[in-house]
């Protein structure tokens, strides 16, 4: 099925690689680059295998915020563990020891922060082109070989990101809103 | 922190029992029994220990789905992958063995098509009380141990079901919209 997302492929993923470098930049004071991409379109025809390069025995920590308005859509931001963990501390500037306690909650509030900060740029972005929409409350999923799998009539882009040799995947659904 | 959600919250379990029910009744021909509920604020303090009662070795699949207007939430069906199996072939009319091939997709779609037309009946119950909203794209998680952690300024509802013996939780987060 074509789903007409009236924005060129290749400017949605200067949009979304640029909403990770701006929070990561101003947030974290880290560098985060796109390493991949593959395009599945809404009939589940993907132009590359689905592989996330994360690791499967470790816990995955996944933000995700839904949009809503003349594009709908879902990000979800997906990390192992071990980095949810650093990205934390390096936010609130702590040392994981400082966590003690009440680390689990620590990071998903800073996940939750992040893929909200996150996904609002990417909606500006969107808003500065003519489609407005607006965000839905975030949530944090957790689990071990956990995936996120579209149903028809979305598309879907799977970005991977790279942040000091540790894996960052965005999960995009897109489709035409209002 | 107290978030004044304009709907009393008996009204609200009640909205989410008979959407389940109403779907179950049209779709399966089957029952589904509001059994018990947790209530947590939006400070994370709960009413009672949050514990799904889910086989944590048995694949969890659960189906998302959004919401935005009046009302922002976000509600997740979650199930027990035999769960999702059976309900598939009776939405289709099949058995397991005639989806070989394509369970996996199949039964991704059936969970989605439910979990759609379940939130769709609420938003429309939303929509009755004069609380406008509509549906974001929904999309399928699985993953084994799965867990679906709201992070702040959204209360959170959690209702376990039982369809012939076989648990089905149905997590509601909501904050006030526009």
């Amino acid at each position: 099925m074509q789903v007409a997302i009236p924005i060129p492929d290749s400017e949605i993923s200067g949009m979304v690689a640029h909403s990770l470098e701006k929070v990561f930049s101003t947030m974290l004071h880290r560098e985060v680059t796109l390493v991949s991409q593959v395009s599945q379109d809404a009939d589940g025809q993907a132009d590359a295998p689905i592989h996330l390069p994360l690791d499967p025995n470790s816990a995955l920590v996944v933000g995700t915020v839904g949009f809503l308005g003349s594009v709908d859509g879902v990000i979800y931001i997906y990390m192992n563990e071990p980095l949810a963990l650093t990205l934390t501390c390096t936010i609130l500037g702590l040392e994981p020891a400082d966590l003690d306690g009440e680390m689990h909650e620590t990071v998903n509030d800073a996940v939750g922060e992040l893929t909200n900060m996150i996904t609002g740029t990417f909606k500006n972005m969107l808003c500065d082109q003519g489609f407005n929409c607006k965000l839905t409350i975030p949530s944090i999923l957790r689990g071990s070989r956990l995936t996120i799998e579209p149903i028809a009539a979305a598309i879907r882009r799977l970005f991977q990101f790279e942040t000091q040799g540790q894996a960052l995947i965005v999960d995009l659904l897109l489709k035409p809103g209002d």
